[in-house]
């Protein structure tokens, strides 16, 4: 039997529930700004981190002392490429690179579609494990990369500035283009479940890299992929959090693609976005640059974010995207605090 | 006595009045996608093409080979900062390096507004010899980088990926903000202005990196100093293109801040902009990577930019960034010829 949540702020928001305080997490709480955190990976690589269920369940963890409603699984959007066949490293201050970036046709049809439990073992017992430390304390959340991130990577061999290869594969070689997005939304797909099967109590998608395209391309080359993933995954009932950055033009559409919840970064705000997509609980969206900020100035705008986020059905106060290594670590715990004392005024 | 000007469409279509065909220049159209200038770089570094008259003027005479409808005159945006008292160069491969970047309020208050005609004398004589040179075969544009877009370099030292010091001073310290700001816009509006008199017939005010900005945050922190420039140059009866990136939610505060002409990227459709910004002219808004798409697929997405263009007061066909250096130079020409073929039927 699982145990019962304590804390169940983050998962009646998802469902458009009343809750008693707007409930928080923020992308990317278990990281570098922790020094928790910069002790093991002064002796993990990121990589070990992730494939050892009991180093990643410690990471997963180690946020919870702020008070935050939600633990998200520690773990990286990379993950499924390798067991696709396509390995990758993060190399020292470089982000990750794939050793055989995907150029062509013939690269897409080498690719793999692997069942989780075989090639992602790692990230499920880990999941297993995090529910039974956390004991019901916070919800757990699962996470994937979406289709056209994963690709992004994939083709670019890493991080990218313009996507000049990326963007030349969806336009040259449109079947090429399809297949990949085919391939990596079943590996997707199956990820997720699987996730949820092992215990995650709501999954977000991480579209990241999405606000690189104009609502034309969106909807030509990806809304159809994630849309294969996310009605899928709504089935099982369990929360799905559809996330990018860069959105303000995309978001009906990827409502139309699915989700739960919608995330919203701090470019558009939050009341705005509701007149996009009206109906659907939202996340966001407080700039990730405001916890550098002194303290006053962070708690003004959070303010403004909760009240906003209150004339919602349903609101989840997050970052418009991950903590940087940089923040400080005590406005992160200031915040958490602050979010839930103004909004149970 | 000044040239007339042969070829007026971009002027035309600037100020809202009928064309024969919908004008087009493109950001970065003398760049290194054309074996021309890379020739030119091969002998001579950057600063030193844009501080020598003869050789500025040379490459932007360039890309007129291609059929644009106007010249943009080869410049820097980051060359008022020498004369402001903080010098930098190109590193290879890095982009901009400024020696000493602005860390706090007494770097700011080292900064110098200066008169054009001294600090950027080599600029204007460029203007002078290209308009010269042009003969009045297409209209030459200036322009100038906007306050935040330099403050960003300034503080930063160089290009920045997540702007933590310059949003760390805009949050942290906003009376030295505001300072920079000021001292930014004036050199600004003193610059763009002598440009006017040495003979662009157009300027382009670039707020390349605004897009990082919340609505809030524009309004707050930037908005007034843009506004300080525009409305001056505005004066001058000269068409002024407030152009920017990643500015959906912008748009209508940037238009409040001035600008006859406003730059749509690619993440919004014409249409969908001259909803939010009414009676405006509007420049933009192919994504720069269709240049690396097969000819039919640029052309198809070029269709839709020009039908769109035809329904509003005034349409300058332009990507919604620069060229990329990696760019197939016979695509440019393509895109060139197509737009005034088809916008001509």
């Amino acid at each position: 039997m699982k145990p019962a949540n304590m804390n169940d702020r983050f998962l009646r928001a998802c469902r458009r529930e009343p809750v008693d305080r707007t409930p928080i997490w923020m992308m990317r709480q278990a990281g570098r700004y922790m020094s928790e955190y910069r002790a093991l990976r002064a002796k993990h690589s990121m990589l070990t981190l992730c494939k050892s269920p009991e180093l990643a369940c410690q990471v997963t963890l180690q946020p919870i002392v702020h008070g935050v409603d939600a633990a998200i699984l520690f773990a990286d959007i990379l993950l499924p490429l390798e067991p696709m066949g396509a390995p990758f490293e993060f190399a020292k201050g470089e982000g990750p690179v794939v050793h055989e970036p995907v150029t062509d046709r013939a690269g897409v049809d080498r690719l793999r579609i692997f069942e989780a439990e075989e090639g992602l073992g790692y990230v499920l017992d880990a999941i297993k494990l995090v529910r039974k430390e956390l004991n019901g304390k916070v919800p757990l959340i699962g996470f994937a990369g979406a289709p056209f991130t994963l690709a992004s990577y994939l083709i670019e061999g890493g991080k990218s500035a313009h996507y000049i290869k990326t963007k030349k594969m969806m336009y040259g070689d449109p079947a090429a283009w399809k297949l990949l997005m085919e391939k990596l939304s079943e590996v997707t797909r199956r990820y997720l479940r699987a996730q949820i099967t092992a215990g995650a109590q709501a999954v977000q998608l991480f579209d990241s890299w999405i606000g690189q395209l104009s609502p034309l391309d969106y909807a030509e080359f990806v809304l159809p992929h994630v849309q294969y993933i996310l009605k899928d995954i709504e089935t099982t009932g369990v929360p799905v959090i559809h996330f990018g950055t860069g959105t303000s033009t995309l978001l009906q559409l990827q409502k139309q693609a699915g989700g739960t919840v919608i995330g919203v970064d701090w470019r558009m705000s939050l009341t705005d976005a509701a007149k996009l997509v009206p109906g659907v609980a939202l996340q966001g969206n407080l700039d990730p640059l405001l916890l550098f900020a002194p303290q006053d100035v962070m708690k003004k705008r959070a303010a403004i974010v909760i009240d906003e986020g209150k004339q919602l059905p349903g609101h989840i106060f997050n970052l418009g995207h991950g903590i940087l290594p940089e923040t400080p670590v005590e406005n992160v715990k200031a915040l958490v605090d602050f979010v839930h004392e103004y909004s149970a005024r």
